[in-house]
């Protein structure tokens, strides 16, 4: 049961319809970063997602970031696993492992990144932007981990609420898909 | 020396201009959090942002956010640096230290935050909405830390410079004041 009386929506969503005001500008900012123009694909991005949600343990946010990863990656569910047990060994490109190193430190302390792993990753093909949102994004999914969690949101178990609600996201976005679709 | 190549500006200031498409709603989130309206004052939000920036040992975030905090407590830097050092023994509200035990576990992971911690706050009058806002205040500079760090931006060492700065983040906010003021 949730820490305070939220709206019965799953994870996220229950706190967001709590307070819409911070609610808009989080969902702008996953907008413009997850699915705005870069040169990373959505579903690229997606799996950084993921893996940092992964790695906080957040069920709810590595679960509905994972469908919409699969979703981009054209319904492959396996990589979208696989990049999450082991990156470094997943059919993705060395640039995105690469990044996924940058994100996974990102997400224990900032201080770990070294300038080795970004040269690394330069080496690679990630140019200035990409190593930039990649942080960004391992640390916006920082923020988004402990909301859930730190509120003790519930989250579904069947995954096909995470197929359905994900088709919806990817399809429509963050900011447009807040307070619309099936609750559970 | 940053990761990327950044404008010259100190802590999160340099990222924020080198991608201006998410410093916009991200500094849109922080003011809607540390400035809208509520029942928890501006000062006491900002203590909330230096305990966790502290916590994370990022030094422009705590050091910024501690004169921000500063300045709206009437320029009482020892109370900023007694919630720093120890919380629960600060000349502040129960209330507000019961906030930042919720605060502080939030910041290490949101699972740790307990019914029992949550009950506390409210005993001292925490609103839920309180008790929302300080969850997500710690995600949010979970995430800042996080993305000032991971791209090693640097910080000034002159206090003076965090005080005139915080002054005037304190008149006019964070998205206003993003590409103003004294770069050093």
């Amino acid at each position: 049961m949730p820490h305070i009386a939220l709206p019965d929506l799953p994870g996220i969503r229950g706190p967001m319809a709590f307070r819409p005001e911070t609610a808009k500008p989080l969902n702008d900012l996953v907008d413009v970063l997850l699915r705005g123009p870069s040169s990373l694909t959505p579903g690229e991005r997606e799996l950084i997602a993921t893996f940092v949600s992964a790695r906080n343990d957040c069920r709810y946010c590595q679960t509905i970031h994972g469908a919409i990863a699969a979703h981009h990656l054209g319904g492959n569910e396996d990589l979208v696993l696989d990049v999450k047990q082991d990156p470094q060994s997943a059919a993705i490109s060395y640039k995105l492992k690469a990044l996924l190193v940058i994100a996974g430190k990102t997400a224990e302390s900032g201080k770990l990144v070294t300038a080795d792993d970004v040269a690394r990753a330069r080496q690679f093909g990630a140019t200035d932007l990409e190593i930039h949102d990649t942080v960004l994004i391992a640390a916006v999914f920082c923020l988004c981990n402990r909301y859930v969690d730190g509120l003790a949101t519930w989250a579904p178990d069947d995954p096909a609420f995470y197929r359905q609600r994900a088709a919806l996201v990817a399809e429509n976005g963050y900011a447009a898909s807040t307070l619309t679709g099936p609750a559970t």
